[in-house]
C-alpha cells in the first residue's frame, strides 16, 4: 500500500485507529476457547467489529509464536483474512526484527511476501545494514522504534549521543539511508511532550504511536505536538479495545471502546480541517 | 542448561564452537529439495556429522521464518530433534527479540518453554523491562546483542553516551539488572580489538562470538582479548561449515570445516590450560 492511499483511507474513515491484536488466550472469552482455532476467531471478531473504525491493525508477533507452530497458523489466517476481506486496510507486523544484512532480508521476505504485510517494525540498535534489506520493498513500509512506550526507554534512547538523545540520532541518522521515503517510527504515546522535537527531524514521517489506553497515553497530547500535514498518525489501542469485555459479548464491546477512540478522532480531524 | 554444565562440556569436547543452522534454500544440495522438509533434512544431516565437534547450534529465525508454515515446523522438528537425541548440546535461538514487558515475556514462553531452547539473542534497545522477562527463566540464557559484526554497528554502537561508547553503556546498565547472570552478551569477531576493553566490564560473562570465517574476524585474536578463565566465549560459525560443498558430500565437507575450526580451539585451549 502507498503512503497517500493509507492518508485517503484516513480522511475517508475519519480515522486513524490501529487495532493491535495481541492476543492472550488466558484473557480471551471462554467460549471460544472450544473452537478449534480460538486466535483466529477472536480476531475474525474483532475485525467484523470494528474494521469500519479503523484504518490499521496490528498483530504483535510474540503472541502468536508463544503458541508454537499453531501461533504461526493464527498469524497467517489473520493476515489473510485481512488481505482478503479489506484491502485498504493498512497490515502492520509487530515483530521488532533486525539482524545482519542476508537475515534482514529473510525476514524481510518472511513479512512481506510470505505473509503479505504492508509493513513492519524493525529495531535501529544493528543499524543501516540492518535496515536497509527492508527498505528495498516497493510500497512496503519498514516501521523502526525510535522512542518507545515503556520505562526501559530511558536506560538507553533519551541518553545523549554527540549532543543529542539516542533516539534523536536514530531519526536523523535514518534520514539519510536509501529509500528512506519507506521508513515511518515508533513514538510512544507516554512520551507526547517529546513530539514537538521529533517533528522537527522528521516532520513527513508516519508515526506509529502505541501506549494511548491501558498505558496511559493522551490522544489529545499526541495530535496536538504530532499531526502534520497528511495527518501523519497511527495510534495504536490494544487491551483496552480486545478486553474490553471477557463475555460473549466481547466484539460488541470492542467496538464501543473502537468508536470512542474514533470518533475522538473524527473531531479533531474535523476541527484541523476545518470541516 | 547451567552454565557449569556448558564450560564442562568445552573442556569434554575441547570445543567452543557453536554452528549456525542458517539455511537457505537456495544454497543447500538440490538432491536435498525433492524431500518433504529439505530444511529438517538439511539441519539433521549436519548435526549428525558434527555434534562431537560444537558445544552449541544456533538457528537463527529469519531463516525459517522466511518460510512461513514451513519454515516454523522445520525449526521445532531441528530443536526437537537436538534436544532428543543431544541433550548436552547448548542450543541458541538467534532471534534478536525484545518488546515492553509482557510482550517480552510471551516471547521468552516462545523460545524457552514452547521451543525449549536453552538461550535466546535479544536486542537492547528498548531497556531493562524490555529484557529483565527473559532474565526470569531459571537455567536459561538471555544473550544480549552489544557490539554486533556488522559495518551498522558504527552508526550507534560505538558512539560516545556520558563518556563511554554505547555498547559499554549497555553492558555497565546490563549487569545490574535483576537475575543478570542469565545474561550472555553478542560481540563480533570482527571486532576483536574491542574485546580486552569488553573483559574490564564483564569479566565472567559468556560471549557468544559471530563473523569468524564469511566475515573475516580472526579466532586468534578473538580468544587472545576474549577468554577467561571458564573459557567465555562461544565462537559462531555459519557459512563457512554450512555451505562447505554443495554436492551430495556436503555433510562430509561441514565435518571437515568443524574440525578445522575444533582442532585449532583444542590447541588453544591445551596451551591455556598448560595441559
Amino acid at each position: 500500500m502507498t503512503t497517500q492511499h493509507l492518508v485517503d483511507q484516513i480522511h475517508k474513515k475519519k480515522s486513524f485507529l490501529c487495532i493491535g491484536l495481541d492476543v492472550d488466550l488466558d484473557k480471551i472469552p471462554k467460549h471460544l476457547l472450544a473452537t478449534e482455532d480460538p486466535i483466529f476467531e477472536f480476531n475474525k471478531a474483532i475485525i467484523d467489529a470494528t474494521h469500519h473504525l479503523a484504518v490499521a491493525y496490528k498483530p504483535n508477533t510474540a503472541f502468536y509464536e508463544a503458541y508454537g507452530l499453531k501461533g504461526w497458523q493464527s498469524l497467517q489466517k489473520t493476515i489473510m483474512y485481512l488481505n482478503e476481506q479489506h484491502p485498504n486496510i493498512f497490515t502492520i507486523a509487530d515483530a521488532k526484527r533486525g539482524d545482519i544484512g542476508n537475515t534482514s532480508t529473510m525476514y524481510a521476505k518472511a513479512f512481506f511476501e510470505d505473509l503479505a504485510f504492508d509493513s513492519v517494525t524493525v529495531a535501529p540498535y544493528m543499524g543501516k545494514d540492518s535496515v536497509e534489506p527492508f527498505l528495498n520493498f516497493k510500497d512496503k513500509h519498514t516501521i523502526m522504534l525510535a522512542l518507545t512506550s515503556n520505562q526501559g526507554a530511558f536506560n538507553f534512547q533519551t541518553k545523549t549521543v554527540e549532543g543529542v538523545e539516542l533516539y534523536k540520532k536514530v531519526l536523523e541518522t535514518s534520514k539519510t539511508w536509501k529509500n528512506a521515503e519507506n521508513l515511518m517510527y515508533v513514538v510512544g504515546a507516554t512520551k507526547a511532550e517529546f513530539l514537538s522535537d521529533i517533528r522537527k527531524i522528521i516532520p513527513d514521517s508516519f508515526l506509529l504511536v502505541p501506549g494511548v489506553g491501558a498505558q496511559g497515553g493522551s490522544l489529545q497530547e499526541v495530535c496536538e505536538y504530532g499531526m502534520n500535514d497528511q495527518i501523519g498518525l497511527l495510534i495504536n489501542s490494544s487491551r483496552g479495545i480486545l478486553y474490553a469485555s471477557k463475555g460473549e459479548d466481547f466484539a460488541e464491546a470492542a467496538k464501543v471502546q473502537a468508536e470512542l477512540l474514533q470518533s475522538e478522532m473524527m473531531s479533531i480531524l474535523l476541527k484541523k480541517t476545518g470541516a
